[in-house]
């Protein structure tokens, strides 16, 4: 253990004291963790947009002084009692979202959604005790989604947190512990499309732009699924390497990309996307572009953008008898899915997922070997980096739609 | 050919002249059939409750006057030019929904949805020349679906007929033509539950109970997918005996039938039902009943009443990370499904389906022999029989709610 273990640690956070307003750098009491916890020195954290809307509180529960953050990597500090899969100075990427591994969530081959661990905005404490580990002069502040990763340190569940590699960069890795993944999952373990699918891709963020990522991955339907054990579970998919892949993709793939923000379609070609549609340029509804563009509609469409009008369209915009439309983006707490039902009797299939559908502890440290060997690339993704005192520049990207991911460097 | 090919004959019919008053049997006119077009001599018809919503004409496009029936066995009489795959005396089952073998539906794995004879409640015509083959005195009468089954003769597309085995008895496979299909493809192709699953039906009329017979076939997912050709594409799915499976099937599953009228649960015990939900005997949604009754929600459901309501009950009433609705019933032109985003993000899926995902032409066939196998019991689905002079009997059953499946006896 550091000498830091079992004290409080003062360390400096960027406080959300009120909705939509500029965080505040306060110096935080970080209180040691308590059983099943880990207290992670932050190195590098990114903005998702998911912090965004919980930021700005309009159509969520608004919950303040909070602490945002959610996309990081980080090296364990200390841990509480009970926990044996990390030790002080082990890599990990914070995840929203957990896996306690004894839940049938856990247990399942087909949920990552931990009864015990999974995403909940709503509470902003940690679960042992219902209380925070965060002060500020006895004052305390919430955290968010168990992760709180705009402080130099904070504490987590160690269920939500994954170990990883040590000699992965985490000032790149840290966007695989949200969005990157969450685009990329998407596809592979939930979209699934076949070799030469027309894909429609809804908000060309950070998250949107991992989808494009699957025809440069091996296509899951082309994976093996290999039996490990005497029970013949099969494990999860790993992609071999592109560039063996490479060749034998058809190269046939529509990847077309759907924005509000025409901005977005520059950087977006370097991803693949082929075609762009502003849904402003068209006086019909987006959906009914697409399926003129596509003879009917598209194999599959991924909805990115937490826009609950865009989550109407990815789902009337995939061609009937086979096409199959997966949300991903967070919607406001009011929100409704509204369409008619003949759409899904015409063999529409609709879909929603959570990081991807991949499991938080099992499946991310394979997600990092992606980027170690070359299979992925993260670069591109990161468009702007700022030191933590800077970190309101990050929303403003976000905001503009300047930015895909904006790394905040924390540290002295 | 028989001594009737080529000329029009006379027979009865029961017509529709109005929205939900009762059919009056006339004698009509059926012209020859055209190029790809099939003339058939319907034996048995039977009601489906697809019949009675566009009879209702409630919340459908009213088309009248009109033939209704589409589930029925017949013999072909005659062939129009370009028939070659049936001849007179073939034993055929009209299909509500056709295949043509030519289009992208009909090409794919997936779909059955045919883009030339998919279902079209609303085009009382034939494709070939847009005018209806019945007449009384020289007014043209509506067709129903392609099949207008309610007639001693009837004229269909070719793709729209499957031809079975002549030792099928027709007064039985008749049933097999729609509704006993779609419930039983709904569960087999469509919600694939695993050994031991929970399983919610709502509506347990016809459809529906056949969607409960899943556990005596064998289950999906212990199906082998048998490559066949060079391509090595899949293979349909074909079931082997009941009789050879019963012993391994776990006998875990609960079946959860929901209906608004209770007299249904007995006879629903017969086809496997372990347990039965009124709505109407609960203050609070159905979907939260079931939640209760089965910790956090059902495995699959499937919905065949019709009725959005249930269409949305069935959809939230899946667990989260895996459940899977499957809407079958066919809804009003103005409905509306309505239901929060989170509820797909929170990893269920929602589809519909068409027939059972079953190509009519390809598939059909070995369903009948499903039957002829004793793999597939139908007597226990026909509850009552009426000759074709008492047509509106098997109306009065149905909206009654006490027949299942009412067999209508054509000829002399
Ligand atoms: N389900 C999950 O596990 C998960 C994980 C991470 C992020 N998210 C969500 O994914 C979404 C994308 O996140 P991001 O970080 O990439 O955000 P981002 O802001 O970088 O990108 C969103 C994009 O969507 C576009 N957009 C907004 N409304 C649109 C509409 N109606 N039609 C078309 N485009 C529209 C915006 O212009 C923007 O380019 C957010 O809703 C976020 O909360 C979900
Ligand atoms: N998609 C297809 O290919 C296809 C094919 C055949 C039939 N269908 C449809 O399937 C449905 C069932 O057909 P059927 O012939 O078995 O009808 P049916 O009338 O025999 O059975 C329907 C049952 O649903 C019950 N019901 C009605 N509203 C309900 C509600 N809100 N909650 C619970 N139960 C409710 C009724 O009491 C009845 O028992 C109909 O909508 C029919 O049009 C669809
Ligand atoms: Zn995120
Ligand atoms: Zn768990
Ligand atoms: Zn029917
Ligand atoms: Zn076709």
């Amino acid at each position: 253990m550091s000498g830091t273990a079992g004290q409080v640690i003062r360390c400096k956070a960027a406080v959300a004291w009120e909705a939509g307003k500029p965080l505040l750098m306060e110096e935080v009491e970080v209180a040691p963790p308590q059983a099943m916890e880990v207290r992670v020195k932050i190195l590098f954290t990114a903005l998702c947009h998911t912090d965004v809307y919980f930021w700005e509180a309009k159509g969520q529960t608004p919950l303040f002084p909070r602490i945002f953050g959610h996309e990081a990597g980080g090296i364990v500090e200390s841990v509480g009692t009970g926990v044996t899969d990390l030790k002080p100075g082990d890599h990990v990427l914070p995840v929203f979202t957990g896996e306690c591994k004894e839940c049938r969530h856990c247990k399942s081959e087909e949920s990552n959604m931990c009864d015990l661990l999974r995403i909940n905005t709503d509470r902003g404490v940690m679960l042992n005790d219902g209380k925070s580990r965060f002060t500020i002069k006895g004052q305390s502040i919430y955290h968010f989604v168990g992760t709180s990763t705009f402080s130099e340190y904070t504490v987590v569940h160690v269920g939500c947190l994954a170990k990883i590699n040590p000699a992965a960069p985490l000032d790149k890795v840290c966007i695989l512990s949200c969005g990157i993944s969450t685009g990329l999952g998407a596809t592979l373990n939930v979209a699934k499309p076949k070799k030469g699918s027309t894909v429609a891709i809804f908000g060309l963020g950070a998250v949107g732009l991992a989808v494009s990522l699957f025809p440069n991955t091996r296509l899951v339907s082309d994976f093996e699924i290999q039996n490990v054990d005497a029970d013949a579970k099969p494990v999860r998919l790993v992609s071999v390497s592109q560039a063996a892949e490479g060749a034998r993709l058809s190269g046939a793939s529509r990847i077309i990309g759907v924005d509000l923000n025409s901005n977005k379609f520059n950087e977006a070609k370097k991803f693949g996307v082929t075609e762009f549609v502003n849904p402003k340029d068209h006086k019909k509804p987006v959906q009914e572009v697409i399926a003129e563009m596509t003879n009917g509609g598209v194999d599959r469409s991924v909805e990115c953008t937490g826009s609950i009008n865009a989550m109407i369209s990815a789902f009337e915009c995939v061609h009937d008898g086979w096409g199959v439309a997966v949300l991903v983006g967070v919607p406001n707490k009011d929100d409704s899915f509204k369409t008619h039902p003949v759409n899904f009797l015409n063999e529409r299939t609709l879909k929603g997922t959570f990081f991807g559908n991949y499991k938080p502890r099992s499946d991310l440290p394979a997600v990092v070997e992606k980027y170690m060997n070359k299979e992925l690339e993260l670069e591109k993704f990161i468009t702007h980096e700022v030191p933590f005192s800077e970190i309101n520049k990050a929303f403003d990207y976000m905001l503009n739609g300047e930015s895909l991911r904006c790394i905040i460097r924390m540290g002295a």
